[in-house]
């Protein structure tokens, strides 16, 4: 089969790799139908992640057919198609158990990681039962690929960790695609205020018609300033940081009221300030969080309700084959106006 | 009446200073029976709370006895033993409706600090309602002055906001008052081990009497690599700050599991280094808080039904009018053996 | 002034009655704008609610200016636009401070039950300061009498109690008012399924128009079987009862999931029979709930958003001395299509 | 091997039957080493439980070690000492994912009841991975065997349901092993007053030796009166029905408090009478639950911390063989003075 392979800082290759077979009874094998590429896989190819070695497929997110399941495999069969979680679960480690399936101690984000994945025609899913899901009939499958990491991603991390509630002031740093799954599902629970914050003006422009209240760009305004205007100079209920850089996160600090939440989504690789000299009598709440896939099953229902249309995270279309063009406009999203890209087997 | 009354930096007396009186409506003062002396003061008196000017009475604990109310005081009359909480509360704005009552807009932690406090013959108690609770006949007033500040301040920002279960691991970094008042408090909820990180020895072996099941001494040891060792390379489930440093906030971090808590009660001075490059994926919560006060009447059922001992926290007794003296030994507190002391009027 | 007074059973009169003056320090006196009635009004004209007496004005609802206020009164003054809750809180007894106000020891629903209520040019407002809220200029002050009553009581006693999560199905019982405020409170959590059952086909039409993605008219069908075949024989997430007998809560028992919420709503005159036979194993939760209006706040900010709008509920308007009408009116409910009715000064 | 087998009601016996054999390859076969009688038996002997039908092992409760695993088994294996829970999970059904074992689609109470049961000398456990708990070296076996059942059925059903909380007023109704076993339980969250009832003065006496703070014969006493006299005419905060019979279950909705919560833990045969005519404005939550056995990681954590002796709960000793006798025993419980029987193999 054909594959997407990393080769080191710099080096990747649609080319030639064997089919994936079974190796546990508990894995699948899925025919990938749509894949997508996330901004973690940018950072693989930079070189970022030592962990990801030379000649591994990349990929993490998709939807597919159920090739082939292994003999202890029960809720899929062949000729089943499901979706693709990012997250690998075994389903009866303690962290499985507890619902903390991104600390599976044999899962979590493997796929395209320390496995092969979905950037491919083929891909091996091992705890298949826990790690794959049903798609009925009918479904927008192309909407659906925004469940394997995006839509789960900003809702867990961001608004769930957050607690937004009816008639909060929410307020996001980051419009790319995860600051915009955030948008989309913090709505789920009503805030009267969804501020985004960017500092580029089309994403800005974005994010307003996918429900943002009011948009900063935090390049040409002094956002602290605006965001105090707008809440009376109490600061905002939730701030979510989906950037991942040390000023977003003291942006999010800097704004964040008297007994709020900040809730980081973004990959951070340095430390950051924690200003405890202000925040210590603040009555604040910090969360990290990396996916955990939990909430797939209640997000495919607000899908399926139409609640929400994850398709609008969708900016580009591509063939499979074409996936090296594909990294080159969503390496490029600013100039190319690119959120997420879908690519057709 | 006599008075401890602040005069700058370094400066303090036990002075003659007009009887408070009612000013408003909802205030009552209350005669003075036992106070005590906070952490809090010691700063205060090192010119650390610039908002404390010449002439403050210091204190923001203690029972006493009411001597007088104002007009709208419904809870409480003449002649009734109240605790004073260190928290004032107004009971009708934003804040106090959602039991936030460290952020009244009116009252939070004024007393001792932006008006005159407790560590006096009489002091006047804004929003008596509020901010006073009752003492039934036979109590032990004396034990009851740690309801003030020291045990819902260890409770609510570090055992509830830790969010400590049955079962969990809990490590408690600094053995002070406060503390001592998270570890006594934590045992509300059985968690299976309390671990308490100090570099006072004495202090270790009293956390050992208060329910500890190991101490560290981390100016000895690798508290770290001792708590992994403790933990099977897993952390603590929560992880209670009560230093107020970067050091050990730093600690903190190093030592909470995946999905566990990081509470903060420490008063921190300057801001500390948060490593989000690791934390961002662990699933952690980091919480900061000033008391609410709003245990209190749970914390008093506590207390009267034998569940804890509060006294054990009282290692020094004084006349009122020695505070004087009884400053220096709590400013001594390590050579002192200093946990708190009582000053009976 | 003049007021609507009950004289005991199907007894009552518009008459004229002395204008309320201020008794405690905490009191404002409200000149009513614009009320409503209340099904609880029609129970007291039967002669359901004994506590209610010969002479008392009746009226729990209603937008006015504060005329007078007493000396405690802080939050308010001479002018001010106000909500008048139907639960009085005076924000200092145990349950205030719980945040049931609902059971105020000096409050709860007392307003033209125990004392005289908002039918009428004037008002006494015991505890002004934590029983009535602001209303800014230029809102519609139509929309926000809705909050006196309706609205807390349906998202309170039915959504939040019922836990209403993103992706649920919902089932309403009874589309009177108080289940239409449910109806359109539910969204705010974005259930996927919300079916509302009543025997008015005209309230099940106009339920679908307040976003109802399914009506069953329980008269004509068998309700239990209609929901076991849309939920594949599962049940609802949460099944809300807004009625307030025995065959109602009955039905909820029978179609609510595995796992699943009762939230009570109706007020009931009689036992119900609960088939602890069946649901002992069923993992469920039933709730009841006076409403506490805590919620005010959030429902404010939410009307303000847009996110709802409760004029929606508003059927018919009247002039306030046109009450007696109103009364035929609002009681003649499914005749007259009524849902609630505006009563403007 | 031989086993306890059920021939019907009123019929049982020691008798030989096949050693069970692996079937899937999620199963384990174990070795029981200890194992003990559930009032549900009784039930089942009796005739009560139509699904458990002639030939079949009957028990749900035990400790064993590995005697045999399936292909997909990968947290044990020959030779493991378990504790086996009497509820079985796939780990992968909706249910299971939601932590709801009860239901699980394909487990649940299955053993002892729809396959072959622990009162034998070998039971094949289905999705032993999810269904098994490891026994470390050194353990006290005997008081695990608590584990297995009617611990969590005390701590899930009556103690978490019920949100038992520091310095509350809990009263547990039923004094059986399962009322015990609340008792027990609900002591890791301090409430400061835990009021036992029942008919049977000597289960009244050992439940102050674990902890009761009163005890009231509801044979002599009027526990109602009684109970509103203990809380000052409010009631408790936590009712726990561990009896399963309507006027036990009456009993609770009398004394629970305004905002409290009455937890179901009893088996129920008929239905029972809600009184919603007095309690539909109390706001309190009623719940049931069949039990999880979700907590068991936490039971087993608090149990080897020593903060429980489950050890307390065993009244008598025989040998498996003898379990005719131990069934006589236990089924006149009140005149041996028994709660749990151990069963030594």
């Amino acid at each position: 089969m054909k594959a997407l392979v990393y080769h080191g800082p710099g080096q990747k290759a649609w080319e030639e790799k064997p089919k994936p077979e079974l190796i546990e009874a508990t894995d699948a094998v899925v025919k990938i139908l749509k894949t997508t590429i996330c901004g973690t896989d940018l950072h693989i190819m930079k070189g970022d992640l030592p962990d990801v070695t030379d000649g591994r497929i990349i990929g993490h997110e998709g939807v597919g057919i159920v090739e082939e399941t292994g003999a202890a495999v029960s809720n899929f069969t062949r000729g089943d198609h499901v979706i693709i979680s990012c997250i690998t679960s075994c389903g009866k480690c303690e962290y499985c158990k507890k619902g903390m399936y991104s600390h599976c101690e044999k899962g979590g984000w493997i796929l395209g990681n320390l496995i092969d994945g979905t950037q491919a025609e083929y891909v091996r899913i091992p705890y298949a039962d826990n790690s794959l899901y049903h798609i009925p009939e009918g479904a927008d499958e192309e909407a659906l690929v925004m469940l394997s990491d995006i839509l789960p991603t900003g809702f867990e991390c961001g608004v769930l960790n957050g607690k937004v509630q009816p008639g909060d002031t929410v307020a996001i740093v980051g419009a790319g695609p995860i600051g915009m799954a955030a948008l989309l599902t913090a709505q789920f629970f009503s805030p009267a205020e969804l501020i985004v914050i960017d500092v580029d003006d089309n994403r800005l422009a974005v994010a307003k018609t996918f429900g943002a209240t009011h948009t900063i760009n935090s390049g040409n305004e002094d956002a602290v300033k605006k965001i105090m205007e707008l809440t009376q100079g109490k600061g905002v209920d939730t701030a979510i940081e989906a950037v991942g850089v040390s000023a977003t996160f003291e942006l999010c600090e800097s704004i964040v009221a008297a007994g709020g939440h900040l809730a980081n989504i973004g990959v951070h690789g340095k430390s950051v300030t924690l200003h405890m000299e202000t925040l210590w009598s603040r009555n604040i709440t910090i969360t990290t969080r990396l996916v955990d896939t939990i909430t797939t099953p209640m997000l495919f229902k607000v899908v399926q309700s139409k609640k929400i249309e994850p398709k609008k995270l969708i900016t580009h279309h591509f063939a499979l084959e074409d996936i090296v063009s594909a990294y080159d406009t969503f390496g490029n999203a600013a100039k190319e106006k690119a959120l997420k890209v879908i690519l057709t087997a």
